[in-house]
């Protein structure tokens, strides 16, 4: 089969031929690809940065947002039979810890993640064990199925949050950050402010919801959002940018009891004001890491299936297979947002 | 002062002039009443029903839904001023006991609640404590500020359910029922079912953002609710009817595991199947009473500030004090759902 | 091997020998049974009332509620080796429907209940599924061990009660309600208070650690809860009788805004008075379903490990497995309360 | 009266005579102090460290924990009567902002400190708002109910991190720290970890409740909790310290998914790993500042009346009023943990 294969300890990945499809064991189901997104750890592992270098194992099948449709179960397999479309959550676990055995598998202790740590859907096949498997809803069209896995981050963050009938105060608006004001807004967010420093993406967070979008290094933009809250700050804060002072902000703005959730990923431990940003504020800092299995793809259904979440504007493009290259280079740019790559026909 | 007066043991109301206008002590705050709301509760008022023959003091001036401005203020008030446009939470406590000092006060043990215990707002003027004032924002246009009580049962029962991103059935949409479906779109809920017997109030339903309406007597609804919800039910019952039979369809519609907000009052006990309905469903009831001061008018402020609620075709009727009678009659026709007396000018 | 089986349409169970051991699937772990508890439901069994008689399939292997060790595991099975000590929850499900794969597989819709709907474990062998399978700690001796599934739901009852630091009121202490005193205890209830109409039981729950204990039929007993808890009534109420009046006066008693967690089952729909007990009442009524899965086990662990929970005086009885009928007369003349049988050696 | 005053900008107090019995409002109680305790925060004042200097104004009487007797209410006071025994909260709002009308008011935005911003409780007569006072039960001794404010501290962070049948860190067991271990146990945490620097504080915290006590320069100790922990760490932290080593090392203990709940005030902005010790950990952080008003307080108070709380080697020493110089003294020395002192008689 055909699969877009990291070939060396270095950047740009290979579409090879001739892979051989995936065993699939006794509890495990092989999934035909249909089209898969891009993400942006997928570009980590093209651009081969530091992190890429000490975790991605030479010769892996990457890519980890998908839809497909069942091609054969395993003989241990009894929820799910071939024919049926599906997507997967990336992160396998073995189901036997505190956390996976109490409905928070996604902070399992030993868990893999498809196109990182083992062969993952940039390819013809991809298998995943039954319990990842995820049904997808008829009404959802293949290029929104494709990047239930991303989308679910943001929904993660989102509802984490709890942000009906509240202000919010979303901090970087990259691919992520979209996807949080058009859900934060469809999960009934009274009000979203933005900030970034991409004044193209601060336009689009406006269309897709945010009542104010900001430029991050406007001086005044904190006080600005402590305005139009009866001079509290926003009830919540969502992180998604992972910049030192974006957080620092963030926090500065966020009221007195606020919740804070973090998504953004700072590259090394920062220097952080806990005493006035946590401890004094009465703050609530929730982590968030990947997605609820499952109940943020439920949440995320239903986000669908009430039909106010905008994605068409989040996903730019969708490419044949073998313009893997362009997709990183539109990514790269920036002038793609969502690229979706489409592996397979029905 | 003119005001609306329980004027003996029996059916209606009189409008006296030369009312005196009511003492404010050194707590409390005098408010010149703009507008004022009818509610429900003053009906059974107007009609002498056992509830009101049981509980209402002859001579009292009723009402408790409004929006004035502030003209005088007692010596020990330390919050507000004179020429503030304010709302008034109605249930009035000693803020002494358990639940209200530890922000539940509208569970409070002593409570008074104005135009039912004491007089109230359907005069030129109304004397409430500080504690229980509301700050108008200024976007809010009277008519609206002036039934901001009713709508606070309406949030709070929605909020108390929890409706971001899941499925909601509301049993009942009388004036509270319909609020509760645009507050519940707008709260995020993703999808709305509705029942009732009157067809009417089901089409509004329909257009404020339920997906689907349902006739009460359908024998076959609930199976119909099931099939759009997984085969489950949905998340969350809001019961807004008060009525044995929609109360036990209502949970029997309800998925396992799913959350029941309880507003409309039975008349009496009723036959419950408490095992089916609330312990092997492993449910959570929530009981909802009035409106919690002032969490829901904080989230109630936001909900209409986010521009989403859609009050409109609920207010039905403005009229002017005097014509007072022909706003009981419209409520009693069902020709009105909500109707604001206009009391005071600016 | 040897089971003690529902041998006919009618009373009492056979202790049959040459039963075959049962077949281990794929994804099943076959269990040698060390000890197992006689709980309530297999007195309905062995009585064949009419609940029994409408459910259970004759000729079925009785008992839910064991110690064993893994003889043997299914092919597919990856979690688990044999020489193993474990329990297991008795609740099988197919962890396929919105509840399972959200961490409430407890209330998943397509459970099957070991002993009930399939083989259980009153014999020398049981065969669960993996995902059923609970490690035991080394510092559980077995006759505890072999009592977690009805410890379960005591401890599952007194979480969702959430009495850490409050007043709780439990009706009713069989079984389950005299484990519920010493979880709650354990648990960090500040004062607890019990009702029974049986004095036996009553002096039983002040030794395991209620500050009161009243008889049922005591006119003034809610009064005298009331007293203690600042004219309140207790924060918690912890239904375990089932019983109408019970249900009635728990929740008169229960303060403003407290919470209810229902386990108790009453035989049929009750008149029940939702206006006061709930809704007048802010109430929050959680309805207790089994044990979560696992949380409620991981609970159970850690309070079984604190050394406060006191269990000796609950597990009267430990029988060879050949004097089973006495152990079901212990319990039916209330001179046993949990009764052990010793099914195997190790 | 008498009263130690912030007498110049420098070190120490002094103990003046002849100063005026406070002014009591309309809305004012007068309270003749019986016993007042000294708080760290005391300390820091009496060695005029930068914050205090910064913060504190010269004249000023301190002290802000304590009990007394009502002398006196203000004519608009509705709630107390002279005579009666009572403490007071001493955080001072306005009761107008978001915080303070939502049941958060101790972090409401424009909050004074008794004995830090105004004239406190070191003298014979203090004067606090009605809606500070709080009744203390008559079975709560004078010398307990005299630090019933940090003990709210402690009761507030552990409640916060709802140890019910959880395993807890704690991390600095100084005078709040010690409170908490006994707090924690009585709230019922299963086992206690405690850490810190001083072996005759981790003896004293084993005394206490704590399961093990580890010096914090322990290179092992992490690992040692986790192996007690199924390798997982403890659910809840709960960090008393404000000391960055131990904050990090307390974030790295504790298992994906925790509970931090920081009361420990770092002095500047602290190195922080986000990533690892919140966002990849999915941890729940919690900032506690002061006491919930009044949760905190009944939680307290249903704490004391469990009997569970031991307080007797925390107390360690009472003092004549004009012995405040050995009381500090003995704070500083470490030879005292909680001292109180006897500022007026019956």
């Amino acid at each position: 089969m055909r699969a877009l294969v990291k070939h060396r300890a270095g950047p740009e990945l290979e579409l090879q031929t001739g892979r051989a499809v995936p065993e699939c064991g006794p509890r495990d189901v092989l999934i035909r690809v249909l089209k898969a997104g891009i993400c942006g750890t997928d570009r980590h592992i093209w651009e081969w940065d530091a992190w890429a270098a000490g975790r991605i194992p030479v010769g892996i099948t990457t890519g980890h947002e998908f839809v497909g449709i069942i091609e054969r179960v395993g003989s241990a397999v009894t929820k799910y039979s071939p024919g049926l479309r599906v997507s997967a959550e990336g992160h396998i676990c073995s189901w036997s810890d505190y956390n996976a055995r109490t409905g928070a598998a996604h902070i399992a202790r030993d868990t893999q993640i498809l196109g990182v740590d083992r062969d993952g859907c940039f390819a013809e096949y991809v298998c995943v064990p039954e319990e990842n498997v995820w049904p997808v809803h008829p009404s959802i069209p293949d290029h929104v199925a494709a990047i239930l896995d991303p989308l679910g981050n943001a929904v993660h963050t989102v509802m984490a949050a709890n942000v009906s009938a509240k202000t919010v105060l979303i901090t970087g608006v990259g691919i992520i950050g979209l996807m949080a004001v058009t859900v934060a807004k469809a999960a009934g967010a009274s009000r979203i402010f933005v900030t970034d420093l991409d004044e193209k993406r601060l336009a689009l967070a406006q269309k897709l919801g945010a009542c104010a979008a900001y430029k991050a290094n406007d001086p005044n933009w904190i006080e600005k959002v402590r305005k139009q809250t009866r001079g509290d700050g926003p009830d919540a804060l969502i992180e998604m940018s992972g910049h030192p002072a974006a957080i620092d902000d963030g926090f500065k703005c966020l009221r007195m009891g606020g919740t804070a959730a973090l998504l953004g990923i700072p590259s090394r431990p920062i220097a952080f004001d806990l005493t006035n940003h946590v401890i004094f504020k009465g703050a609530t800092v929730l982590g968030i890491n990947g997605r609820k299995m499952f109940e943020t793809w439920y949440q995320m259904e239903e986000l669908l299936l009430s039909g106010r979440l905008e994605l068409d504007e989040i996903i730019t493009h969708q490419l044949p297979f073998d313009q893997f290259r362009k997709g990183f280079e539109l990514m790269q740019s920036g002038e793609g947002i969502k690229v979706v790559l489409e592996i397979g026909g029905r």
